[in-house]
């Protein structure tokens, strides 16, 4: 409708927290919630307390930058911003980071490797190269893989979008992430019985919608379990047709 | 892993393209193609090339628009660029659209309208309430949306993300969208004839997946039936457990 005025009603939306309108059967829905994550850490330590080991600062930094990436973006979080929230001078993050990509990196990583350990122990493991063994393997790996997402406390997935991740700082993480996915098509492969690059590629894609689901509603830890499940028969169901 | 270094093997990704690694078990992979649209339309006519119709033009420029916000990014791109690229001048773009906010919204709604025509539809529909009537519904609905993500030249929801959309310029689409989203947790308790909010969003989630497979996957045309049939029932399957 090219010249047509576009309709700004007068109001701002939250990054992630939309109103939801009435549907046309008169039903009023609102599920627009807050997105506090459930499994934030009470008591974080703020500047000026001190920290005992090396690996517990480590691990403040990651919980602080998850927090800080994920509520205003990579972009937006400067260093000094990240030390203040870690409650620790910027010389002592540099000891640890060499700088803000690297941190992203780390906390990146975090969110494959687990599923990639599992999904190499269940290519590598002893196989009757049945089609139902198959299924059983890419049931557990999407089921895993599902419930990790959706245990994050940040959801640090929903980073994988950020320009910044296109880096070659972050070959590493693309490398290992190429090979989870590579595992559930070999995985797909065999439940399929046969080769469908494409199709073999949606059971992953299923899984990872768990990203943008979290990212409009607020899960609690109660609920994690029928979700993963109900996205992970999803995500298998396409190869059993 | 506080202190290691990140590992760089010195070579850079490109945005959509990644080099996928071999799995443990042996078979070599490689999905990495490139994602050049299909529906491209040949012959877009540049700088210096007469407009006639002013419905052309407005075309012209969302075509240009949907390429460059979606190759290049919506920050990146100059209303300059955009209008050399539609072969416009910049003065002629402003007839039709107020600023380049307007004209990714008009993208946006795009992605939305067809498939909330059907939705209203659906749901305004003489009923007879029972739970295979309703599947049939979801799954029409989940079909046409899966159908239009991944039959979009330039996969234009994958901008929904792009920061900028918070913005109340875009509180049209986000309305919209939302009421789309209701009309899948609408009909998903219809099928699963009981509440269930957190479940009744996944099937939604599921559709929009369609997104992430396209920006790392090429789709042909051939491709889309069923991939569209697989998407539309793994998120149909959700509800009937």
């Amino acid at each position: 409708m090219p010249g047509s005025p576009i309709q700004n009603p007068g109001f701002a939306y939250s990054q992630r927290c939309n109103p939801v309108s009435t549907v046309p059967t008169g039903s009023p829905l609102e599920i627009c919630m807050p997105t506090e994550p459930t499994g934030r850490r009470p008591g974080r330590p703020r500047a000026g307390t001190p920290r005992l080991t090396g690996e517990d600062t480590a691990a403040e930094i990651l919980d602080a930058a998850a927090e800080l990436f994920t509520t205003e973006g990579f972009g937006s979080v400067t260093t000094r911003r990240l030390a203040e929230a870690a409650g620790i001078r910027q010389a002592t993050m540099y000891h640890y980071f060499p700088n803000k990509k690297a941190i992203l990196h780390r906390l990146l990583l975090a969110t494959v490797e687990h599923s990639l350990d599992l999904a190499r122990e269940l290519l590598d493991g002893v196989t009757d190269g049945s089609a139902l063994q198959a299924t059983g393997m890419l049931r557990q790996l999407a089921r895993q893989d599902a419930e990790l997402l959706f245990s994050d406390t940040w959801n640090v997935a929903s980073l994988y979008s950020t320009p910044e991740v296109n880096d070659r700082s972050f070959t590493e993480f693309h490398q290992l992430r190429a090979e989870l996915r590579a595992a559930y098509t070999e995985l797909g492969r065999r439940v399929l019985g046969a080769d469908d690059p494409l199709l073999l590629e949606v059971p992953f894609h299923i899984v990872e919608s768990v990203v943008t689901l979290r990212s409009t509603l607020t899960i609690t830890p109660d609920d994690v379990g029928r979700l993963t499940d109900a996205v992970a028969e999803a995500a298998v169901s396409v190869l059993r047709r």
